[in-house]
């Protein structure tokens, strides 16, 4: 008999989706914005230099690594200072990652074809120093561009959370527009099939109204049939008011995690919660940056402030 | 008498569209796109690592540095690599600088508020180790949220190309979008004053019917006087076809450069070109990456292969 080698299975990623579900229940919906602003730096006293950035992002590791749901390290305040910031970023994911704590990237890439698999390469592949678990995405240029990124991060364990609804006075001007009337104007990702509820001509259900809608509406149809969560998440603000139901944005359907910033104190409480998300309140990830981060550099007041922050999301997202 | 420091007037930084336009003058009207892709890297006998990447984009520097009229490199295939292929790109923007030649970082970057703030502090503040002379922006957020980078690049003299309205077929789901009716749901930026075409309500003319013509529009506002050219460009591909007359996208008043791949050889002639672009084809940077790239690594050859480039897009431009 010729001796064989041992086959060596492919290690199956758990999805991103089922790990943070395992997270939010464990720590509570909440998810630390690594945000080093220069103001954030000077109340820490910390210059606003690569020490001062290394300094304050391996803190909050420190502080909240094994404490809370995921850390979301913001790109830009590590690109402006070059690469050696970057390279802090890396140390910083690092750190996240040896005492099990998912991050999500926050760089709001996108662009198309080989460039858009480059970014997944950066973002999404095993071993790339700048992988996450996550990475945020942004669709000007159609959803369907993520698809490299959409194609990685489901094949490596990872996630997205594709830009959709924000609070931003300016973002209504292109998420609250009108697709062109024909089903043909959405571009649904390669393989996925249009929910029921995608094309008014074809099923006589309302069509996505909306680009945001239409968002939602093609993360969904990538979500659909995981459990307990799909790993194509949104980011929707959590003080959108009305506009969600005003875009007819389908939050309830997606299946997947929602990324929230403004839940608590500041912002949405439990009345405007309900009305922007619905029953898919239980899937939102509150996103809290400067409120926790403020309590630093006292690694034990900053995890106080997480906890908190923590319980209030967890009433709040009720 | 008290002897006085001598002040020291600030250097009044002359505007990237005069800068821009000089440079295509002399030139011709080609931006030559650095690519780092692992399949141009293994056309070139490189590895796919930081020493293939280093040595790529150092070669094409020293092939079309001082000889086009800008260089553009796609951030993505620098992220591939981590911060040490980050590093790559700072070396490759000042050896581009060394020899005076235009650089457009495409990132595509957006975000909000004081992320980006940051994001215009890393690519467009003096002495930041990535600051080009442009760089790329994605509005998804809103053309209101890029007012930071807007800021910074006017009074920087440096200049942005704002993703408008791009030919891959996923685009349109969200560029040809409608805005909703009424006038407010646009946001200017701050300061600027709406044109007379802005809002059909208060001027009886045509309000932009679609996301990518107020992105257009809102950009026109702020070159509005700029001589010979503003320096808030946009990104528009030239094989969009009838998408800029069906989306009402007046290219023709933005009065800014126009990214524009796919002018030439593979895309669009002259008859597609006058039909997307009109008079405003005086204004268009083609955009052009393996193409050109594919010639090397010999420098002689890249150098021509840009040369002739240049001549094909004058040409069609004409």
């Amino acid at each position: 008999m010729v001796e064989q080698s041992p086959v060596v299975e492919p290690v199956e990623a758990t999805p991103f989706g089922t790990r943070l579900a395992a997270a939010m229940d464990t720590f509570g919906p909440l998810c630390v914005g690594i945000d080093p602003h220069p103001s954030l730096l000077a109340a820490w006293g910390l210059p606003d230099d690569v020490m001062g950035l290394r300094e304050f992002s391996l803190g909050v590791v420190a502080a909240l690594g094994g404490h809370v749901a995921a850390l979301k390290p913001q790109a830009a305040f590590y690109e402006r200072h070059g690469s050696a910031g970057i390279a802090v970023l890396e140390e910083t994911l690092a750190a996240a990652r040896r005492v099990g704590t998912l991050t999500i990237v926050d760089a709001k890439r996108g662009d198309i074809g080989s460039t858009m698999t480059g970014y997944a390469e950066a973002y999404l592949r095993d071993g790339s120093p700048l992988a996450g678990d996550a990475l945020t995405v942004s669709p000007y240029l159609g959803f369907g561009s993520l698809r490299p990124a959409i194609d990685l991060a489901l094949e490596t364990g990872r996630g997205l959370f594709v830009l959709c609804l924000t609070s931003n006075p300016e973002g209504a001007s292109v998420q609250h527009a009108h697709p062109s009337g024909s089903c043909d104007s959405l571009t649904l990702a390669q393989d996925d099939v249009p929910p029921a509820s995608f094309c008014a001509e074809r099923s006589g259900v309302a069509e996505p109204r909306t680009v945001a809608a239409a968002i939602a509406v093609q993360a969904t149809a990538i979500n659909e049939g995981a459990d307990p969560l799909g790993s194509i998440g949104l980011v929707v603000g959590a003080t959108v008011g009305e506009a969600a139901t005003n875009t007819g944005t389908n939050l309830v359907e997606v299946n997947g995690p929602l990324l929230a910033p403004g839940v608590g104190a500041q912002g949405a409480g439990p009345v405007e919660l309900a009305q922007v998300f619905g029953p898919a309140r239980r899937n939102v990830l509150a996103s809290s940056s400067r409120a926790v981060l403020a309590a630093g550099p006292s690694l034990t007041a900053l995890r106080a402030a997480a906890q908190q922050a923590a319980i209030e999301a967890r009433t709040a997202l009720r």
